[in-house]
């Protein structure tokens, strides 16, 4: 019940890397982590809302029509439909805690 | 849809705050500001999730019958039923992102 972002976070040199931090029928909490240059592509989860928290580097977040630029302790969030999605367009790495609920996997 | 926790983080002098960042129906979430010797009393949420997440500051969390202090970048989760609560015995504020599914309130 206890938990490390530190601990979590893991980068991969192909692609943006996914790893579980907590999960339950209600919702997941992961932590995402990008490399200078790696994306999550826009999409769309039908009956879920999404929030990305950023606790370290900057990142471009994409929701609906909107886009902006976050850095540390800045957030989005996405509603059940919202078109969303994240690129790291920075020179630094780009970690992020995201809450999906429910949890789509359950 | 884009949020600062630098601007919704608050302080009072009487108790822990609690301000509001997101919410919809599917979950609610918050930042939690504790002076230092304020407390979130033990409570339980029946038919809800929390998580806890450390922004800065230290903090004794409590869930279950299992206690630990964590600090920035570490987190707790207390599931539906399960007894939790916070206290900042340190001489730091605390501050706390925390997520609630689904929400309470609705």
């Amino acid at each position: 019940m206890f938990k490390s972002l530190a601990e979590a976070k893991q980068f991969a040199a192909d692609k943006m890397k996914k790893n579980m931090l907590f999960g339950t029928d209600r919702f997941v909490c992961d932590v995402y982590c990008f490399e200078p240059g790696q994306t999550q592509a826009p999409h769309t989860h039908d009956g879920q809302d999404k929030v990305y928290y950023v606790v370290e580097g900057r990142g471009l977040f994409q929701v609906g029509n909107e886009e902006k630029e976050l850095g540390a302790g800045e957030m989005a969030l996405a509603t059940s439909g919202q078109n969303h999605g994240v690129s790291n367009r920075s020179q630094q790495q780009l970690v992020v805690l995201v809450f999906i609920t429910p949890n789509p996997s359950h």
